[in-house]
Protein backbone atom coordinates (compact mmCIF):
# COMPACT_ATOMS: atom_id res chain seq x y z
CA UNK A 1 0.00 0.00 0.00
CA UNK A 2 0.88 3.36 -0.73
CA UNK A 3 1.51 5.69 2.30
CA UNK A 4 0.74 9.56 2.73
CA UNK A 5 3.36 10.30 4.80
CA UNK A 6 6.49 12.08 4.07
CA UNK A 7 9.02 11.60 6.71
CA UNK A 8 12.69 11.35 6.71
CA UNK A 9 13.28 7.65 5.62
CA UNK A 10 15.63 5.64 8.70
CA UNK A 11 19.31 5.64 7.58
CA UNK A 12 19.64 8.95 5.68
CA UNK A 13 19.98 12.49 7.45
CA UNK A 14 16.55 14.21 7.86
CA UNK A 15 16.31 16.32 4.95
CA UNK A 16 18.02 13.71 2.80
CA UNK A 17 15.52 10.70 4.58
CA UNK A 18 12.71 13.38 3.24
CA UNK A 19 13.53 13.73 -0.16
CA UNK A 20 14.33 9.79 -0.32
CA UNK A 21 10.71 9.88 1.07
CA UNK A 22 9.31 11.82 -1.71
CA UNK A 23 11.34 9.96 -4.69
CA UNK A 24 10.09 6.88 -3.11
CA UNK A 25 6.88 7.99 -2.93
CA UNK A 26 6.56 9.11 -6.52
CA UNK A 27 8.31 5.92 -7.38
CA UNK A 28 5.66 4.04 -5.98
CA UNK A 29 2.95 5.94 -7.82
CA UNK A 30 4.26 5.48 -10.93
CA UNK A 31 4.64 1.74 -10.29
CA UNK A 32 0.95 1.65 -9.67
CA UNK A 33 0.06 3.25 -12.69
CA UNK A 34 1.54 0.78 -14.79
CA UNK A 35 1.24 -2.01 -13.02
CA UNK A 36 -0.28 -5.21 -15.25
CA UNK A 37 1.10 -3.66 -18.54
CA UNK A 38 1.54 -5.25 -21.87
CA UNK A 39 4.35 -5.22 -24.10
CA UNK A 40 1.62 -3.80 -26.74
CA UNK A 41 0.96 -1.05 -24.42
CA UNK A 42 3.90 -0.36 -23.66
CA UNK A 43 5.27 -0.43 -27.18
CA UNK A 44 2.17 2.04 -28.27
CA UNK A 45 2.42 4.82 -30.49
CA UNK A 46 -0.29 7.12 -30.50
CA UNK A 47 0.82 9.61 -33.46
CA UNK A 48 4.41 9.54 -35.02
CA UNK A 49 5.50 11.96 -33.01
CA UNK A 50 4.72 10.08 -29.62
CA UNK A 51 6.57 8.72 -27.32
CA UNK A 52 5.39 5.13 -25.77
CA UNK A 53 5.04 4.81 -22.39
CA UNK A 54 7.82 1.94 -22.82
CA UNK A 55 10.35 5.08 -24.27
CA UNK A 56 8.73 7.13 -21.03
CA UNK A 57 9.72 4.74 -18.67
CA UNK A 58 13.13 4.30 -19.51
CA UNK A 59 13.89 8.20 -19.97
CA UNK A 60 12.86 8.10 -16.21
CA UNK A 61 15.62 5.81 -15.52
CA UNK A 62 17.83 7.45 -17.85
CA UNK A 63 17.39 10.83 -16.64
CA UNK A 64 17.65 9.69 -12.56
CA UNK A 65 21.23 7.72 -13.95
CA UNK A 66 22.93 11.26 -15.61
CA UNK A 67 21.52 12.73 -12.10
CA UNK A 68 23.33 10.53 -10.40
CA UNK A 69 26.63 10.86 -12.54
CA UNK A 70 26.36 14.66 -12.32
CA UNK A 71 25.44 15.05 -8.28
CA UNK A 72 27.49 12.05 -7.43
CA UNK A 73 30.75 12.06 -9.80
CA UNK A 74 30.25 16.11 -10.79
CA UNK A 75 31.25 14.52 -14.54
CA UNK A 76 28.85 13.88 -17.65
CA UNK A 77 28.00 10.41 -18.71
CA UNK A 78 30.90 8.51 -20.44
CA UNK A 79 30.49 7.58 -24.33
CA UNK A 80 29.73 4.14 -22.98
CA UNK A 81 26.78 5.61 -20.59
CA UNK A 82 25.58 7.35 -23.50
CA UNK A 83 25.91 4.68 -26.04
CA UNK A 84 23.48 2.75 -23.39
CA UNK A 85 21.19 5.60 -22.67
CA UNK A 86 20.93 7.86 -25.16
CA UNK A 87 17.89 7.41 -27.02
CA UNK A 88 16.24 7.23 -23.70
CA UNK A 89 17.70 10.59 -22.88
CA UNK A 90 16.78 12.08 -26.17
CA UNK A 91 13.48 10.38 -26.76
CA UNK A 92 11.82 11.68 -30.68
CA UNK A 93 13.10 9.62 -33.30
CA UNK A 94 15.98 7.53 -31.16
CA UNK A 95 13.75 6.99 -28.85
CA UNK A 96 10.71 5.31 -31.15
CA UNK A 97 13.77 3.50 -33.01
CA UNK A 98 15.64 2.15 -29.84
CA UNK A 99 12.99 1.18 -26.74
CA UNK A 100 10.27 -0.95 -27.96
CA UNK A 101 9.86 -5.14 -27.71
CA UNK A 102 10.76 -5.22 -24.27
CA UNK A 103 8.35 -6.76 -21.70
CA UNK A 104 7.79 -4.90 -18.85
CA UNK A 105 9.71 -6.23 -16.83
CA UNK A 106 12.62 -5.05 -18.51
CA UNK A 107 11.46 -1.34 -17.43
CA UNK A 108 10.91 -2.55 -13.56
CA UNK A 109 14.64 -3.93 -13.77
CA UNK A 110 16.11 -0.53 -15.05
CA UNK A 111 14.24 1.18 -12.75
CA UNK A 112 14.84 -0.73 -9.61
CA UNK A 113 18.77 -0.99 -10.29
CA UNK A 114 19.21 2.75 -10.63
CA UNK A 115 17.02 3.52 -7.55
CA UNK A 116 19.27 0.64 -5.96
CA UNK A 117 22.49 2.89 -6.31
CA UNK A 118 20.76 6.17 -5.97
CA UNK A 119 19.60 5.34 -2.48
CA UNK A 120 22.93 3.89 -1.63
CA UNK A 121 24.59 6.90 -2.49
CA UNK A 122 22.61 9.59 -1.07
CA UNK A 123 23.10 7.04 2.30
CA UNK A 124 26.45 8.70 2.29
CA UNK A 125 25.98 12.20 2.21
CA UNK A 126 25.30 14.96 4.56
CA UNK A 127 22.64 17.47 4.83
CA UNK A 128 25.09 20.25 3.89
CA UNK A 129 25.80 18.38 0.30
CA UNK A 130 22.12 19.16 -0.97
CA UNK A 131 23.35 22.87 -0.75
CA UNK A 132 26.75 22.44 -2.21
CA UNK A 133 26.59 24.43 -5.50
CA UNK A 134 28.20 24.37 -8.73
CA UNK A 135 27.20 26.21 -11.91
CA UNK A 136 26.59 24.87 -15.43
CA UNK A 137 28.59 25.89 -18.65
CA UNK A 138 26.11 28.82 -19.61
CA UNK A 139 27.23 30.37 -16.64
CA UNK A 140 23.87 29.13 -14.30
CA UNK A 141 24.12 28.11 -10.62
CA UNK A 142 22.56 24.64 -9.30
CA UNK A 143 22.59 22.93 -6.21
CA UNK A 144 22.44 19.01 -5.57
CA UNK A 145 19.16 19.46 -3.99
CA UNK A 146 17.86 21.44 -6.89
CA UNK A 147 19.29 18.35 -9.07
CA UNK A 148 17.32 15.59 -7.08
CA UNK A 149 14.28 18.13 -7.23
CA UNK A 150 14.68 17.89 -11.00
CA UNK A 151 15.01 13.84 -10.78
CA UNK A 152 11.41 13.69 -9.06
CA UNK A 153 9.92 16.34 -11.36
CA UNK A 154 10.35 14.66 -14.32
CA UNK A 155 9.42 11.33 -13.23
CA UNK A 156 6.27 12.99 -11.86
CA UNK A 157 6.18 14.72 -15.08
CA UNK A 158 6.34 11.68 -17.53
CA UNK A 159 3.98 9.91 -15.18
CA UNK A 160 1.62 12.56 -15.80
CA UNK A 161 1.91 12.08 -19.52
CA UNK A 162 1.49 8.39 -19.20
CA UNK A 163 -1.63 8.71 -17.39
CA UNK A 164 -2.98 10.70 -20.14
CA UNK A 165 -1.65 8.12 -23.08
CA UNK A 166 -3.39 5.13 -20.87
CA UNK A 167 -6.57 6.97 -20.82
CA UNK A 168 -6.36 7.50 -25.07
CA UNK A 169 -5.12 4.38 -25.26
CA UNK A 170 -8.80 2.88 -23.24
CA UNK A 171 -10.97 5.41 -25.18
CA UNK A 172 -9.50 4.39 -28.84
CA UNK B 1 14.89 33.66 -15.10
CA UNK B 2 14.18 30.17 -13.43
CA UNK B 3 16.72 29.24 -11.23
CA UNK B 4 18.47 26.16 -10.49
CA UNK B 5 18.54 26.36 -6.70
CA UNK B 6 16.09 24.53 -3.84
CA UNK B 7 16.85 26.37 -0.79
CA UNK B 8 14.81 28.09 2.06
CA UNK B 9 12.80 30.64 0.68
CA UNK B 10 13.42 33.60 3.42
CA UNK B 11 11.20 34.19 6.04
CA UNK B 12 10.38 30.35 6.35
CA UNK B 13 11.38 27.64 8.79
CA UNK B 14 14.43 25.74 6.79
CA UNK B 15 12.03 23.04 5.70
CA UNK B 16 8.93 24.96 5.15
CA UNK B 17 11.01 27.41 3.38
CA UNK B 18 12.78 24.51 1.20
CA UNK B 19 9.14 23.08 0.18
CA UNK B 20 8.42 26.58 -0.57
CA UNK B 21 11.57 27.02 -3.08
CA UNK B 22 10.40 23.35 -4.64
CA UNK B 23 6.58 24.93 -5.26
CA UNK B 24 7.88 28.21 -6.63
CA UNK B 25 10.13 26.62 -9.25
CA UNK B 26 7.27 24.35 -10.43
CA UNK B 27 5.05 26.91 -10.82
CA UNK B 28 7.90 29.08 -12.52
CA UNK B 29 8.62 26.40 -14.84
CA UNK B 30 4.41 25.75 -15.19
CA UNK B 31 4.20 29.65 -16.15
CA UNK B 32 6.65 29.77 -18.56
CA UNK B 33 5.18 26.59 -20.06
CA UNK B 34 2.13 28.22 -20.76
CA UNK B 35 3.53 31.86 -21.37
CA UNK B 36 2.02 33.77 -24.22
CA UNK B 37 -0.97 30.80 -25.16
CA UNK B 38 -3.75 31.87 -26.95
CA UNK B 39 -7.55 31.70 -25.85
CA UNK B 40 -8.02 28.93 -28.43
CA UNK B 41 -5.01 26.87 -27.39
CA UNK B 42 -6.39 26.95 -23.76
CA UNK B 43 -9.55 25.82 -24.94
CA UNK B 44 -8.56 23.23 -27.21
CA UNK B 45 -9.96 19.83 -26.71
CA UNK B 46 -8.06 17.13 -28.47
CA UNK B 47 -10.61 14.11 -28.32
CA UNK B 48 -14.10 14.25 -26.70
CA UNK B 49 -12.62 12.62 -23.28
CA UNK B 50 -9.35 15.20 -23.32
CA UNK B 51 -8.99 18.00 -20.45
CA UNK B 52 -8.09 21.59 -21.96
CA UNK B 53 -4.64 22.93 -21.24
CA UNK B 54 -7.16 26.13 -19.28
CA UNK B 55 -8.94 23.21 -17.26
CA UNK B 56 -5.85 22.16 -16.57
CA UNK B 57 -4.59 25.34 -15.58
CA UNK B 58 -7.64 25.84 -13.29
CA UNK B 59 -7.63 22.28 -11.86
CA UNK B 60 -3.90 22.89 -10.42
CA UNK B 61 -5.36 26.09 -8.75
CA UNK B 62 -8.08 24.09 -7.48
CA UNK B 63 -6.13 20.99 -5.81
CA UNK B 64 -4.01 23.92 -4.06
CA UNK B 65 -6.95 25.59 -2.79
CA UNK B 66 -8.27 22.48 -1.38
CA UNK B 67 -5.11 21.38 -0.17
CA UNK B 68 -5.22 24.82 1.98
CA UNK B 69 -9.00 24.48 3.51
CA UNK B 70 -7.82 20.49 4.66
CA UNK B 71 -4.25 21.58 5.88
CA UNK B 72 -4.62 24.96 7.43
CA UNK B 73 -8.23 24.55 8.38
CA UNK B 74 -8.78 20.85 8.70
CA UNK B 75 -11.99 21.12 6.55
CA UNK B 76 -13.33 19.84 3.33
CA UNK B 77 -14.58 22.48 0.98
CA UNK B 78 -18.12 23.76 1.81
CA UNK B 79 -20.91 24.04 -0.53
CA UNK B 80 -20.28 27.51 -1.79
CA UNK B 81 -16.18 26.37 -2.64
CA UNK B 82 -17.34 23.66 -4.01
CA UNK B 83 -19.71 25.34 -6.47
CA UNK B 84 -17.03 27.45 -7.59
CA UNK B 85 -14.17 25.15 -7.61
CA UNK B 86 -16.38 21.48 -8.14
CA UNK B 87 -15.80 21.29 -12.39
CA UNK B 88 -12.24 22.24 -11.71
CA UNK B 89 -11.61 19.01 -9.05
CA UNK B 90 -13.20 16.82 -11.23
CA UNK B 91 -12.65 18.01 -14.86
CA UNK B 92 -14.10 15.59 -17.13
CA UNK B 93 -17.49 16.53 -18.25
CA UNK B 94 -18.08 19.34 -15.77
CA UNK B 95 -14.90 20.85 -16.70
CA UNK B 96 -15.48 21.03 -20.66
CA UNK B 97 -18.66 22.72 -20.09
CA UNK B 98 -17.79 25.14 -17.37
CA UNK B 99 -14.12 25.80 -18.06
CA UNK B 100 -13.68 27.53 -21.27
CA UNK B 101 -13.96 30.88 -22.93
CA UNK B 102 -11.29 32.79 -20.78
CA UNK B 103 -8.30 34.55 -21.77
CA UNK B 104 -4.71 33.28 -20.24
CA UNK B 105 -4.84 36.09 -17.98
CA UNK B 106 -7.94 34.89 -16.12
CA UNK B 107 -5.51 31.48 -15.32
CA UNK B 108 -2.72 33.08 -13.98
CA UNK B 109 -4.63 35.40 -11.84
CA UNK B 110 -6.48 32.43 -10.06
CA UNK B 111 -3.06 30.89 -9.69
CA UNK B 112 -1.56 33.72 -8.23
CA UNK B 113 -4.35 34.57 -6.06
CA UNK B 114 -4.26 30.68 -4.42
CA UNK B 115 -0.16 30.92 -4.51
CA UNK B 116 -0.48 34.21 -2.23
CA UNK B 117 -2.52 32.86 0.70
CA UNK B 118 -1.04 29.23 0.20
CA UNK B 119 2.42 31.26 0.85
CA UNK B 120 0.96 33.62 3.57
CA UNK B 121 -0.32 30.48 6.24
CA UNK B 122 2.69 28.36 5.62
CA UNK B 123 4.87 31.77 6.87
CA UNK B 124 2.95 31.14 9.93
CA UNK B 125 3.87 27.18 10.33
CA UNK B 126 6.81 25.74 12.13
CA UNK B 127 8.75 22.61 10.76
CA UNK B 128 6.41 20.77 13.26
CA UNK B 129 3.45 21.37 11.28
CA UNK B 130 4.60 19.45 8.46
CA UNK B 131 5.00 16.38 10.33
CA UNK B 132 1.49 16.29 12.04
CA UNK B 133 -0.37 13.21 11.06
CA UNK B 134 -4.30 13.15 10.00
CA UNK B 135 -6.15 10.49 9.26
CA UNK B 136 -8.25 10.16 6.24
CA UNK B 137 -11.84 8.60 6.87
CA UNK B 138 -10.69 5.41 4.97
CA UNK B 139 -8.31 5.08 8.06
CA UNK B 140 -5.10 5.77 5.72
CA UNK B 141 -2.70 8.35 7.74
CA UNK B 142 -1.47 11.25 5.84
CA UNK B 143 0.71 14.19 7.16
CA UNK B 144 0.56 18.10 6.17
CA UNK B 145 4.10 17.48 4.35
CA UNK B 146 2.50 14.97 2.48
CA UNK B 147 -0.64 17.16 1.48
CA UNK B 148 1.79 19.85 0.01
CA UNK B 149 3.73 17.11 -1.83
CA UNK B 150 1.08 16.23 -3.62
CA UNK B 151 0.04 20.09 -4.46
CA UNK B 152 3.35 19.85 -6.30
CA UNK B 153 3.00 16.56 -7.58
CA UNK B 154 -0.32 17.10 -8.68
CA UNK B 155 1.09 20.26 -10.51
CA UNK B 156 4.27 18.83 -12.41
CA UNK B 157 1.78 16.19 -13.36
CA UNK B 158 -0.87 17.92 -15.10
CA UNK B 159 1.80 20.23 -16.29
CA UNK B 160 3.75 17.27 -18.39
CA UNK B 161 0.19 16.70 -19.75
CA UNK B 162 0.09 20.43 -20.73
CA UNK B 163 3.18 20.22 -22.53
CA UNK B 164 2.24 16.87 -24.53
CA UNK B 165 -1.06 18.83 -25.41
CA UNK B 166 1.19 22.06 -26.90
CA UNK B 167 3.41 19.04 -28.81
CA UNK B 168 0.22 17.35 -30.22
CA UNK B 169 -1.50 21.13 -31.96
CA UNK B 170 1.94 21.93 -32.95
CA UNK B 171 2.04 18.81 -35.23
CA UNK B 172 -1.49 18.99 -36.06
Amino acid sequence: MIDYVIKASKGYPDKIGELVSMLEHARAVTLWEIGGMTQQQLDHLKTRHSNSIGALLLHIAAIEKVHQVISFEKRDFTEEEMAYWGSAVDLGDEGRRDIKDRPLEFYLEELAEVRKETLKQLKTKDEAWLFEENTWPNGVSYNNYYLWFHVLEDEISHRGQIRMLKREMKHR
